[in-house]
């Protein structure tokens, strides 16, 4: 690994300005750049990594659970997607138009594909006859187009990547199943692999998917008290079945509605990661995802045997874990500002001294903790190592949302809460939209979901006063 | 694995017709669908399974060899793709306009990447400085457009999928030698992994990638003797460099512009795939590729203890290839056809005597060859015949190729054999871009490559009779 001598550049501390901490790790981690694409973002080596990290845990479980992969046109001709009232209504104002091809203008116009249920639906109508062709349990790994105003890295970006499933099946109550199991994969992922906990619950109508009966989400909390949804799975009932004609012969040959699902996760989940875990030294990555697990430094690194025996040990790491070498002439100092910039869990430290008492130094990204340990014990102690640093970050997390969670009973409650204390709030409400918009309007918060396995606390809705049953987490969002 | 009762369907004889025969795969091995989206295709579980299993061996190779993946925007401003004047030509008639972001227009149209040179110039002209940052070696999975008129299925498609390389370096000796390497490791992974010999050499400068210094590229023959280009790797000189200003400091502190390549392998791939192994019966896929390696059948599946021994064999077989069962209720002989249309490579039938006997009938998809194989042999047995089927798949292609390969002096010879016998002819070539033209209108023949360590035959160019010193490969090609 390559590296000028140079100064580690500082960062902006994320308590006097979290949107600029933010930008600078994006910048400084390595994992963007910007281009002359405007709303777009270019996706550097290291963040591509991570990302291909989070792909493959997560394609690898899809598969366990039956689904296949498949590619779509990334095109949609403007009446396909306007085959379906709500979507199209979601949609439409925020896609990119083809309008050309060559010098010709198009006979129908093409919109750069926002989600890809039309697609699907097209396609599983021409494929679905009985009900032995069901369940069709697709996924898609592709990029998708949403023309947003204001944009930035990971978070909202006009292109960006993610997984799209959509699968058909013969009962509304085999969607809904699947619906709720994508959900828990995505939960536990989130939770196991990311370190981040997460609220599972339903959106409300006003913020479900354009087309969708339920969309369920899972929510996590920001270091900044914001929540981010992580993931959504949507229960689409029969309602494109109908605008598509997908239909199957069931057992007694009669023709019936497929019910539909779909579900996915963007390259947003790396904003979640960097909010979640960073500090004032850069990002801190979860072992599942870190494209770099360990660092191995050397030190006085000139001195004869010294960066022989720090290959030799990298050579051994690279049995069971992702380990690398900085061998460049800049200083350990450096290079330890370096790596804990880049977010790397572990750093491996290896001096004479060491190499003389068979050991080496290694020292965890998240608090510095320092563990002097034998050369013949790495692959039992770097394991272990990792997975302390894993529970310790998840722990933290959810520390602080426990400490960053409020209850509310009124609304004059609400707006303060909203104003003084960055976080969730959990409120009773009654189910009518005008109260999610006043609440918008008042306390700036919108309803980020309906949790499951929470009870309620209260019989009346926060804002109007009216008999309320459900309990929602409120929050402001990324 | 579900599936009807129901009729394998035959596919037109390759003899009869081999576009149909072509199609027909496509479609009854569930390759591909068609859609709305007119010139673009849907690629099917079945298909992109066999892309999946490219890109992995592909990529690992990729980055044993130092290369990392990003991501870059899938739009191009006009005025970027503009900036390299040979490149904006070959590009500019063939691409899709993005002109409208939901109900506004674009202040600058933007083009759906048909090849991503200019970005990653863009890129690598703000992130290089010095000789430490080369060489870059950057790598991007995605899709690109081009607005072609007449489509097929993997082999011509508006949209494809492909991996595009981009490497920078220091010297025009090293950006050579990437580009050479890389030709290399395409051609290893044609002749090894897809068992399909090719031809390798240098593309003219009438074929040659527009804005390159050089292009090469693998040919291979397919089962009607055109030739399919499987994969090209440029040379771009510091051409880019200098229309984008990407510039380093070397070792003596003086400013000197980058030497460049770029390489790609696309989705014709599987069309390839195709055309070079299929037969009669459906596609031929080699192992080191096919979603499936081992089918296995169960015969007389009723029986008792039949389908539970099947059941046992399959997930032995999971430990060491990629296997699985039709347990469905259609007949033995349907199965045997129906993955016979899918290419599998070895088919493993079990039925009570062969229980009883504890062993079970491997069958070879290429040559229907029978092995009886003791259940306690099958991880040594089973590797040795899928490597045997692998090796008889290149053999027969070579022998093909060779069968199909002729030497021509004349004009007339050239046009004759072009006439009559498809196949690749090997002709002497004065170098001048007239005769290539010519040879494309009186023989219906482009040149295919000038290829590497073949040794030239004669004196004077095929179609003027000037001085000639280079040997060419001339075909009809996909």
């Amino acid at each position: 690994m390559a590296g000028d001598k140079k100064m580690v550049e500082q960062i902006t501390s994320m308590d006097e300005d979290f949107a600029q901490w933010y930008t600078d790790i994006v910048k400084k981690a390595d994992l963007v750049d910007y281009s002359s694409v405007k709303g777009c973002m270019i996706i550097r080596p290291y963040g591509y990594a991570i990302w291909e990290n989070i792909q493959s845990i997560l394609d690898k479980r899809f598969k366990e659970l039956g689904h296949e992969n498949v590619y779509m046109p990334m095109f949609i001709p403007e009446t396909l997607l306007n085959k379906e009232k709500d979507h199209v209504e979601g949609f439409a104002p925020e896609v990119a138009w083809v309008t050309h091809g060559g010098s010709e203008p198009l006979a129908e116009r093409l919109c750069v594909r926002p989600t890809s249920e039309t697609l699907f639906c097209e396609h599983y109508a021409n494929i679905i006859r009985s009900w032995r062709d069901l369940p069709k349990l697709y996924n898609q790994w592709c990029s998708v187009v949403r023309w947003e105003k204001n944009t930035r890295p990971f978070l909202r970006t006009r292109e960006f990547l993610w997984q799209e499933g959509h699968t058909m099946h013969a009962t509304a109550a085999e969607a809904e199943a699947e619906t709720l199991q994508m959900l828990d994969v995505y939960a536990d992922f989130y939770e196991k692999c990311l370190a981040i906990p997460v609220v599972r619950g339903r959106k409300t109508d006003k913020e479900k998917f354009a087309g969708a009966l339920a969309t369920y989400t899972v929510e996590a909390m920001m270091h900044d008290g914001k929540a981010l949804q992580g993931a959504t799975s949507h229960n689409f009932g029969d309602g494109f079945a109908h605008a598509f004609d997908i239909k199957y012969l069931d057992k007694n040959n009669t023709l019936q509605y497929c019910h539909q699902t779909s579900w996915g996760i963007t390259t947003r989940t790396i904003g979640a990661l960097i909010m979640a875990h960073g500090d004032n030294n850069g990002l801190v990555l979860p072992p599942a995802v870190a494209p770099i697990q360990v660092i191995v430094v050397p030190v006085q690194q000139h001195k004869e045997g010294v960066l022989d025996k720090a290959y030799e040990v990298l050579s051994g790491l690279r049995g069971f874990v992702r380990a690398d070498i900085d061998a460049s002439d800049n200083s350990p100092g450096w290079k330890f500002a370096q790596y804990e910039m880049k977010g790397v869990p572990l750093r491996l430290e290896l001096g004479p001294k060491d190499i003389e008492n068979n050991q080496c130094v290694l020292v965890r990204r998240d608090n510095r903790q320092k563990y002097f340990v034998s050369l013949d014990d790495l692959q039992t102690e770097i394991p272990r190592i990792l997975a302390e640093l894993n529970d310790a970050l998840f722990a933290s997390a959810l520390q602080r949302r426990k400490e960053m969670t409020y209850t509310v009973q009124t609304l004059d409650e609400m707006i303060e809460t909203a104003k003084e204390k960055p976080g969730f709030i959990r409120a009773m409400w009654c189910g009518d939209e005008a109260c999610e918009i006043k609440l918008k309007e008042v306390a700036e918060v919108t309803s980020r979901c309906l949790p499951f396995g929470e009870e309620g606390f209260g019989e009346t809705c926060v804002c109007c006063g009216k008999p309320a049953k459900k309990l929602v987490y409120w929050g402001k969002a990324y």
